[in-house]
């Protein structure tokens, strides 16, 4: 099958690899419907040492369930199911808890020898526990105009979600989203479902940022710095209820507690691209702030998201602003990384 | 009057001075019954500058209402009273959200022109905000057992009850105490109250981790560093959900961060005496740990907490260990500083 692996910074590739197999009786072959590139997929493409070695790519995936392990009870061939961009046994003590991406059995797509999404087929560990099929025949067109919005369940507007979820946002919470990449944008969206009525977005891309307007921010704030939390902190009467951090550098984070308000709460969304931070009594601790988020279990919120996306209640897939064929994966990491394009879809 | 003043590091001395007097219509003036030590009180007694002019001192007290100015509507001559440490006018939106350390026309006792506790009486800026009534006659004997107890819910017991909250402590989770003080020693009792099964508190003072166990941890870990944190682990295989630590320095927040398990939360208690510390992809993103607390807004819980002190059900007042009159509160500090003494109660 074709597959998109990198060699190091700016040096993607589509290649020839054998064909994804069962290996154990837990497991499934997907073929891939839909992929993508996310925004963590640039950190190696900007900074990977170059290797003779190929890493494959890819975590977030829509597909068709091809074969199934002896042990897989609950899918067969021909399922349309999301993968999470972690798999998880579905069993443990984690995952019984909801934090399915801390399953002690489980781990992450594209990494091991599990391989990327961006590719025709994944070998799915722990199918049962990790696959979540989309009901009805919805999915059956392989051109649905729901398919792109569907893949936002895989990663991307989960973790919006995941990060307003910790946030504790709700129809009487202010927020501030800092970051009007796909990730910042789909917090907006989750804090708007979420029934927020004031939700700032910080970011200084038009083209997102009005985006962001349509999918429910109901103020932009382009400055930065201090500049930018003066502005959020005059428009919310003296900070929000609740940060949906959505960058992952240190300013974002500086910005985060400027910006929140006694009793609130830094929820973490982007990767922390930082060791430490301020944390004392000045920062976080007079003002009671409390400091949250992680890689999001997507496998906890897909059922109770799902019915949204099949109903046209939200369209999460507003992020995606391009869509390439599998071998032109590597024109899709440029376009994001020139930030020519928010969110590239993937059709294999 | 007599009033505790510090006047640089080791220097505690108890002198005369004006007696407090109304100065607002919203004002109480509230003599002492009792008072106490904080651990917060031994930074300026270890560190602060010799200095010219002393500052008052204490900001827990339990007392009766002497005089209350002409807006005071819910108290009246002779109520005796639990004051928390701050002030509050119980309107503002951080007093409505339970979060009255942050209200807006709020502030600390022994701070600005507020005096200090440890003091024969004080006055206390808006009273109906601030002061809780004390039901029934209990405390009509100046002498009753209960006084002590009734007093922690000024600060101290209330301080390891919100770190609990802050920590979601149910009969759920498996808690760390991270230090044998007065405030740790009180974030068991306060588990123990929500209901956790398993507290292990660290701690290395033998005569507090005793009493420690008697107020309902399960396990004391002795070890420090790296040594303590892989003894927590073992223990509850593999981390607590809630760490509730109550020391302030740095190696406690490692110790922390070492053994909350994936999903967990660290509460702090203990005022930071660190600005910054990690806070990125190891040490807390990877594991979506979340990190809380901050001054206690005790006037938010005593309403709760303070039937289960009048009948019993909890005695958080054996923290204190030794009880010195007024004139005797510069012994207290020494007794408290020189470790001989977990919290020293003051009765004027």
């Amino acid at each position: 099958m074709r597959a998109t692996l990198i060699y190091g910074a700016g040096d993607v590739r589509v290649e020839t690899v054998p064909d994804p197999k069962l290996r154990e009786p837990t497991d499934a072959v997907v073929r891939v419907l839909r992929s993508c590139v996310c925004g963590t997929d640039l950190h190696p493409y900007r900074s990977m040492p170059a290797s003779a070695q190929g890493v494959p790519m890819g975590h977030e995936f829509l597909g068709v369930v091809e074969d199934v392990g002896a042990d897989v009870a609950t899918l067969r061939h021909g399922d349309v199911v999301i993968a999470p961009f972690a798999f998880s046994d579905g069993t443990c003590e984690f995952c019984q808890e909801g934090l399915q991406t801390a399953c002690v059995n489980g781990g992450f797509f594209a990494t091991g020898d599990v391989g990327g999404a961006q590719a025709e087929a994944v070998r799915v560990p722990l199918a049962d526990g990790t696959l979540v099929k989309v009901p009805g025949n919805v999915a059956a067109d392989e051109d649905s105009p729901l398919l792109p919005s569907l893949l936002t369940l895989s990663d991307v507007f989960v973790t919006g979600h995941h990060a307003a979820v910790r946030a504790k946002v709700s129809p009487r919470t202010a927020v501030a989203v800092i970051g009007d990449g796909a990730v910042g944008l789909s917090a907006v969206l989750a804090a708007k479902r979420l029934g927020a009525e004031r939700i700032v977005l910080m970011g200084h891309h038009t083209d997102r940022t009005e985006l962001g307007r349509e999918l429910g921010a109901t103020d932009i704030v382009a400055e930065r710095g201090a500049e930018g939390v003066e502005k959020v902190r005059a428009l919310t009467g003296g900070g929000v209820h609740a940060v949906l951090e959505a960058v992952g550098y240190r300013d974002a984070y500086d910005t985060a507690v400027g910006v929140v308000r006694a009793g609130g709460v830094i929820s973490r969304a982007g990767v922390p691209q930082y060791v430490e931070a301020p944390v004392g009594f000045e920062s976080l601790f007079f003002r009671n702030i409390t400091l949250t988020g992680g890689p999001t279990p997507v496998r906890a919120y897909i059922e109770e998201l799902l019915p949204d996306v099949l109903d046209g209640t939200i369209d999460p897939g507003r992020v995606f602003d391009r869509a390439v064929g599998l071998d032109e994966a590597p024109e899709g990491y440029r376009a994001m990384n020139d930030r020519q394009s928010i969110k590239v879809l993937i059709r294999p």
